[in-house]
């Protein structure tokens, strides 16, 4: 054994750095189980306090990555686009977008998580359709992309084992808002996944995990040049999420919503973040045409149709997309409403997705369940008008204790002004590969 | 449930304090397992990296201090003292202190524990003697404690059990040298133990936990004030610690110098010691006479007879102890020689410690088995004078092969120059409680 795990604990513990071969001994021995989770928890705490070099980063990243089987789609012909988003209120944007850019050629092997904190999770989302499975074996993963250029998935059993057993460690241990390991988290099993090209939406604001701006610019800069060293062309798009996207949270309410998107009926907000980042999927994956290509696929209503074959394909009851109001929803509702008039000049993503988790439809712990049925749709958002006794919210819930609880604190998500605020671009910045 | 693990490790890993409430659920739900080793871990690294302000760490060890039973002996009229010692080279101190103070009229419930890394322990030392043990059960701590005065034990399961199990987890996650964490460890222990008094031998040089002088001076510091805190009049000596003590290093070597100090036929470094923490712990007992009641019992042989007796009440064969000779001893022996002639300057404790440890008279993890009989005979420590050719150091080991590994990191303990370096006192400061 040439390393043993406290001495490399020291040296991270010390601010030193660890050589390559350290730090693939570590994470091979992790996974093995040689070194113990409380050993790991030490090294995350250390590399939380003391960071990572860009070298060690490089080597971290692809230690996680070779921890477990990468995806090889070479004998799909056209390129391969992935999407990943750091997380944030109301973000449903893989929803319609993956089928999308699917829809005019693009092949996106997606795979998603699910929502942990105050985000949601786009497979808790998809999920809310009747007999829709993420859980794909790697045969059939492979059979749903080879047959729609498009498949929805949960991460593989078998992809980047490292991550799975570091990130549930780091969530009980005080370590998830570390920018080396988050960006090593994402980009290890983003690279597994055997993509030609990926598009990150790297959020900043209270809604985001990297609030500041300074630290969603690393944070992307960090992840993009991860992407180009192992040779999958990154761009980062760096996106408002002060307020939640859309007018939809919650997981039946976000389905819906994207259902409007691809049927070009969207809210202006999600329709415009879902046009970048096809805009720069298609660039990535050499397709011409951008927005026009993007919004003739939605009016044709061929955006929507592959979104259903997916569903299909997956298990999935189509009928809920040609009918959303078959969805599950909870039997109890509550408007929120203006106390004066004047303009919104906040509506807070974060204190929205903390409320919409407490009510059910996000997890505090991975082993929570949701209920799907919960919901808030936001009638104001920053900049609208409103005068006394307008609803700023109407929220659905499905346990009338559990809202008397947590009604004042959604409440206090907006804040009612005498002008409206200046408009906040949604995209702050784009970030491409060196 | 009033605080959460995650919450708590995020508190200390942002710097910031964690109030006395926080720091008993933690300690307690740690000791039941309801917070795991992973995210102990985690705080241990969070704790090392960002410290312990004053009122936290007397929370912390107070926390640790009752995770178990708290001895009391106050049906002993006597006053009760203890000794403890940071940890060095060489170091058997305790072993002829304990009879010899306990021979002129203090009680000593002493426990000690085993040799951890470059150091030896007591235990390990005391259990060369064929037949004794360290291990008793509560009743039979205190027979022995009420017939002789004194009792030499391991610590008892009962006490401070958040203390073993932290301990291992520092051990094995590279959080072992922190102050507030040591500080706290011995603490804790030591006022579990009913003392009306107690002593520290705070180590400081090159064969000490704690190298430097200031970060002895700090460690000293510390623990006289929660010594003080809890009403334990605490006194900590700071001793040198750059070249082993006496001419003994090992299992069986250090058993017969000890027999030799009590005789009154030991080194003067050792007997030195002995007498300065002697003297003081006289005064902490309110015992008057000083040295010259010490000397007296070691003259008299009734200091000699109080460890024959002890040892006898736990289990031991006494006649080693006047025949030392039938003690385990390894069949190979090597000389490390001078290769020039000059005065010794260097006689590196952390080294020799090393070296002995890696033969097997210590253990790198906890559950490596010792081999009493392994040994080192120092002839020549810092200022004296040698000829090429004398011998620096006398070597027993049982494996050739290790030897051959190690003949050289040990031969490197010694540096021999032209001149006589200036004498180093023993006895460094004294500090005493508030």
């Amino acid at each position: 054994m040439p390393f043993t795990a406290v001495e490399l604990i020291e040296t991270k513990r010390d601010g030193g750095a660890l050589s390559r071969d350290a730090i693939e001994w570590l994470i091979r021995a992790y996974t093995d189980g040689s070194v113990a989770d409380y050993q790991m928890s030490a090294m995350a705490m250390a590399v939380y306090l003391n960071g990572l070099n860009a070298e060690e980063l490089a080597a971290w990243t692809g230690a996680m990555l070779h921890s477990g089987d990468v995806l090889d789609f070479s004998d799909i012909p056209a390129a391969k686009v992935d999407k990943h988003s750091t997380g944030g209120v109301g973000d449903k944007i893989s929803i319609p977008l993956a089928p999308l850019v699917a829809s005019v050629g693009v092949v996106v092997p997606m795979m998603s998580g699910r929502g942990l904190g105050h985000t949601g999770g786009t497979l808790d989302k998809l999920e809310t359709i009747p007999g829709f499975t993420s859980s794909l074996d790697p045969d059939r993963f492979r059979q749903v992309l080879h047959a729609h250029g498009l498949v929805l998935a949960g991460q593989s059993a078998t992809l980047v084992p490292a991550d799975r057993m570091l990130y549930a460690l780091r969530d009980a241990t005080g370590t998830v808002p570390s920018l080396p390991l988050i960006a090593s988290s994402i980009m290890s099993k983003k690279l597994a996944e055997g993509l030609d090209g990926l598009v990150l939406d790297v959020k900043t604001g209270s809604g985001a995990f990297m609030p500041t701006l300074e630290g969603s610019r690393e944070l992307a800069h960090t992840m993009v040049g991860i992407g180009a060293r192992h040779g999958v062309t990154t761009t980062a798009l760096i996106t408002w999420m002060g307020q939640p996207l859309g007018r939809e949270v919650g997981n039946t309410n976000e389905i819906r919503e994207s259902i409007d998107v691809l049927r070009g009926e969207g809210p202006e907000d999600v329709t415009e973040l879902i046009l970048a980042f096809g805009e720069v999927m298609l660039e990535l994956a050499g397709i011409d045409g951008g927005r026009a290509v993007l919004t003739e696929a939605m009016e044709s209503g061929r955006a929507l149709q592959k979104f259903v074959d997916v569903v299909v394909a997956q298990g999935g009851d189509p009928s809920v997309i040609e009918s959303p109001e078959l969805l599950p929803v909870c039997a109890h509702e509550a408007v929120i409403t203006a106390e004066r008039d004047g303009y919104v000049t906040r509506c807070d993503a974060r204190t929205i997705g903390s409320a919409a988790t407490r009510l059910g439809a996000g997890r505090d712990r991975k082993e929570d369940a949701i209920d799907p049925g919960v919901g808030i749709t936001l009638e104001a958002k920053v900049g609208d008008r409103v005068e006394v006794g307008d609803p700023l919210a109407r929220v659905r819930f499905g346990d009338p204790a559990r809202w008397q609880t947590h009604e004042k604190a959604l409440t206090s998500a907006w804040t009612i002004g005498d002008s409206a605020p200046e408009p906040q671009a949604l995209v702050i910045e784009r970030i491409d590969s060196p």
